[in-house]
């Protein structure tokens, strides 16, 4: 574990430093808007996604070097997405890893703006990805296009904020989280396996097993917004509760959401023995993930 | 000018079915979204952008079918800006091209998640333009973030808003209308001329059509909303006033600025010399932007 924990935070590192390189400079001008862009993506995020990223490259025999603009561009996505959601016609939060949002930093049209730029950003970036005997950039950048779209990332917000106080089934619940959360972090694996020039059958590996960690990764989250304090979270805890949005802990009970997790869990982790020894690091960041205090 | 008119009709036609094609039917899941993304895509815009695409690509001796998908991508990009530009919290517009704005139809939250995503599926879309011997997907990808990115559309939005109530020089004017305006009509041109494998020094003389051009187009801009109702321009008229915006009227006055626009007509006029009697759609098209009534 302590081995993983060095893994993490030498990923971390490489694309702390890949980020500084893609994105420009808080100097440039207009310097609002490239100060308003750094403060969320350099505000202390896990980095989940892009680690999913490199570790799937890495798990497909590739270099990881050759999966950092992939890694970034998801991770810029993420990140847009969460400044966008955050804002007061939105979810409304002042809290965001700790640290204060961005349109409380910097205004709410600042902020509209700067998601904007890191949406915009993303694509120029995933659009530098080393092209592959069997993936072209028009497939990166069709991958990333299609799991951010109007029926994945954005679609899952919007049947999010329509779900807002009303009683759903666990069918809607899941479909919610997939679009919102499992296909990014699905995409993430994916780029990264294709960054390595992965096989059809390989990217079908990772492609289960991030829909079932993407899951999972959710359930946990919402277990946590009832169970933690807002200190610990980073961001405003029992949040979900307030605006009465559907969660597993809402639908099945605390218990049964935990059993959920642990299930899924398993199944992400049988998703990768096709791949043999080389996805060890796969195997452990899920079981990371889950052994969350939860 | 009779067969001009019939020229852009049968553009606007192409271009409207394509956008029928590429864009989800309103009918897709969660409806919502597709039905709020459609609305301005298809409330009557003049489509300026695609069709200086399809024309530029005719001007260099291609085949407008191919340029298709770029002229939609530019014009999504140029309806999210609209989209986002409206909020409450940007310029607070209830009328666009005559019609509601998508946040007084949908909703302040909708209408952002709908930015959101038309500047998501023109990255889609321009993913889908063929390919040429000079020109490959991540050209057509560049091309599309650089001129939307945060130093281009973006910021020229920020320096906008950070210009309002300030006394701002011509040359800071000329800056942000660059930014804001000229630099996606010149990348309109741009692609188009690159979906039909133009020369670096044929795509040279587009580009310096399209940024005369652009700032021709704005400069009339500026003069119209001094010069026009409401009713006529088919948005709120004296806006730039009220909120103090910078303006070349402003700054020159409307006599100076109508020379300056004409100027500026000239300059893109002569851009186009090298092109030769293949560009004289380009040539209507300038000369009858600028026939506005200003």
């Amino acid at each position: 574990m302590s081995d993983l924990k060095a893994y993490l935070r030498e990923q971390q590192r490489m694309i702390a430093a890949a980020l500084q390189r893609f994105l420009p400079r808080s100097s440039v001008r207009p310097s609002t808007i490239h100060r308003a862009m750094r403060h969320p993506v350099f505000a202390g995020g896990k980095r989940l996604r892009p680690i999913l990223c490199l570790t799937a490259a890495e798990a497909c025999g590739g270099d990881s070097e050759h999966a950092l603009a992939p890694a970034c561009a998801v991770e810029l996505i993420h990140t847009y997405s969460l400044v966008h959601d955050d804002l007061p016609c939105m979810d409304d939060d002042n809290l965001r890893r700790g640290k204060p949002t961005t349109h409380v930093l910097f205004g709410e049209n600042v902020a509209v703006l700067a998601g904007d730029a890191l949406l915009t950003e993303a694509f120029a970036i995933i659009a530098q990805t080393p092209e592959r005997k069997r993936y072209r950039t028009r497939d990166y950048v069709t991958e990333l296009a299609s799991t951010s779209d109007s029926r994945r990332l954005i679609g899952g917000q919007i049947m999010d904020l329509e779900g807002e106080g009303k009683a759903l089934t666990r069918a809607q619940l899941v479909r919610i989280h997939e679009a919102k959360t499992a296909a990014l972090l699905t995409s993430s694996l994916r780029l990264g396996g294709m960054s390595a020039n992965a096989s059809a059958s390989r990217l079908q590996s990772l492609t289960d097993f991030g829909k079932s960690l993407g899951l999972a990764f959710q359930v946990i989250d919402d277990i946590l917004d009832v169970t933690q304090s807002t200190e610990k979270l980073g961001k405003t805890a029992g949040k979900d509760a307030t605006v009465e949005k559907a969660t597993y802990p809402a639908i099945l009970g605390l218990e049964k959401s935990r059993q959920e997790a642990q299930r899924l869990t398993r199944k992400a982790l049988t998703a990768l023995h096709p791949l043999g020894r080389r996805a060890a690091r796969l195997h452990q960041i899920a079981h990371y993930l889950l052994d969350r205090d939860y």
